[in-house]
């Protein structure tokens, strides 16, 4: 990405990522190391990234909004692991290197979600406590955790994660297609968002202005994704690309074919745009975003 | 259990405890499924109970501190469909019925155990949103929901869980077997009464007792769950017996034997009431129980 905001704020998600983990015992090390593994395993940082850039666009200092920021970084990170498990989608590598059950073992993994899903909430609660004497603040951050365990939750991604699953196999509809997509990626992406709006002391219409964006470049974002998995190369992706057909994934692709993928996520994208546009410049930084996440695929 | 005031409780949390889920699309009904499936199954309620009576103890309303006390039983319940996967612990049963994999699926029960999890912070987030206007309210409930995060997590129930898996098959040190009983077990249960506490608006005095009381009888109970896998009756306890000494797990009996650990068990429970005696007749649901817990190995 040459987008110099995305760098800045993706740095300073990468300096504080440990940072907000709970101290463990030298007797649970294990766990640690598994929960670290699979963080220090790098990647676009994207949720967090919007975040930090949505609290800061709507006048909130990102510095402070940086446990929330790596918080749905824990959360996004649970999910990739348990989604790698055999029994789930049984991938042996992400990001390049092996999947945290092929390092640690299965039972680890599933702990290690389990711990990064709990030190997500713990990381955003501890930080609540610092703002007792800032009651304003403080309700900022009531609301920024309810809209990141909705997104992440059973209205969110878990139900887009057995939606999926279920869907496998199966002839899909649009429908569930779509409700699929919306809510094993866009939920989080939008949560992120939103909770770096209200971080932020977004007002009603910015707040929907963001909404409209985030959950636009969401969508997209996981029609890139798939269509990736279709035509990418595996060295750039660090994962091994073809597994949704050999899976029978419920995907943009295998239902409409590329042609037609690639044309919802530019008309996604414009969508995005246009929502940020009465911004002017103060919105530079979610245009070029949108554009360069829709470039992937070019 | 005789103690009427847990009955009460336990009344209390069963009839809301599926109140707090967050309502699911009939796309994602297989999760929903799941995760009442393994809620409904029955059990003792011990955490949400407890959670409940100390917020009573310390002058709250135990009503309003439900959506904490079920919350805590999601928590409880997402851990033992975890703990029971193929690849943790292997069992097919649980309070008398088939384990949530044997019904659903690895996959499907891994997904109820995220989804069980997060909606306990969801439920929790969700109703602090209702004391914008009650600041003081607002802040006993981040202290909860705050103390709920740490026993679940890396330095609570999670770092028991793995250190439990770790001592398997092994020579396991006096040090390592309290770490685990401390951590897998009496954690969660000194969260629950801690967390009730904070909701009920406890003075450091009463909090120090009910912590002290909490820790003793959290670390009873999972000595006296070890002794009734040595010498408990299937049918009574829903599950099956001898696992511990099939699977070489660190527990109290296999290190110290039978009569060893029911002594440690009666010290501990005489700690735990010596705790609560300062109350009088105000703590007798404390000290009933205490003597309850106990009895179950008499």
């Amino acid at each position: 990405m040459q987008n110099n905001e995305y760098l800045r704020f993706k740095e300073l998600v990468e300096e504080h990522l440990l940072y907000f983990l709970p101290e463990v015992d030298h007797k649970s090390i294990t766990l640690y190391e598994s929960m670290i593994y699979s963080l220090n395993a790098g990647g676009k940082m994207l949720r967090s990234v919007l975040l930090l850039a949505a609290c800061d666009f709507c006048g909130g200092d990102e510095k402070l909004a940086l446990p929330y920021a790596c918080a749905i970084e824990y959360i996004h990170t649970y999910s990739l692991i348990h989604d790698d498990l055999p029994s789930m989608d049984n991938d042996d590598l992400r990001r390049g290197i092996p999947t945290n059950h092929k390092m640690f073992g299965e039972a680890t993994a599933i702990l290690a979600g389990d711990g990064l899903l709990t030190s997500a909430f713990e990381a955003m609660n501890k930080d609540m406590l610092l703002y007792f004497d800032n009651v304003e603040n403080l309700k900022r951050r009531v609301r920024a955790v309810y809209e990141i365990s909705k997104g992440a939750g059973c209205r969110g991604m878990i139900a887009g994660q057995i939606a999926d699953i279920e869907a496998e196999n199966k002839q899909c509809t649009k429908e569930i297609l779509d409700y699929i997509h919306i809510n094993k990626t866009a939920a989080l992406i939008k949560a992120a968002v939103r909770a770096g709006a209200h971080l932020g002391g977004a007002d009603k219409k910015m707040l929907a202005d963001l909404d409209e964006y985030a959950e636009n470049i969401g969508l997209a974002f996981q029609i890139v994704d798939d269509i990736l998995d279709v035509k990418g190369k595996e060295e750039e992706l660090g994962k091994k690309t073809g597994q949704d057909q050999i899976k029978r994934k419920a995907t943009y692709p295998c239902r409409y074919g590329l042609m037609e993928s690639k044309e919802k996520v530019q008309e996604l994208t414009e969508n995005a745009k246009k929502a940020m546009e009465p911004y002017y410049d103060n919105a530079e930084f979610f245009i070029l975003l949108a554009d360069e996440l829709a470039s992937r695929i070019r």
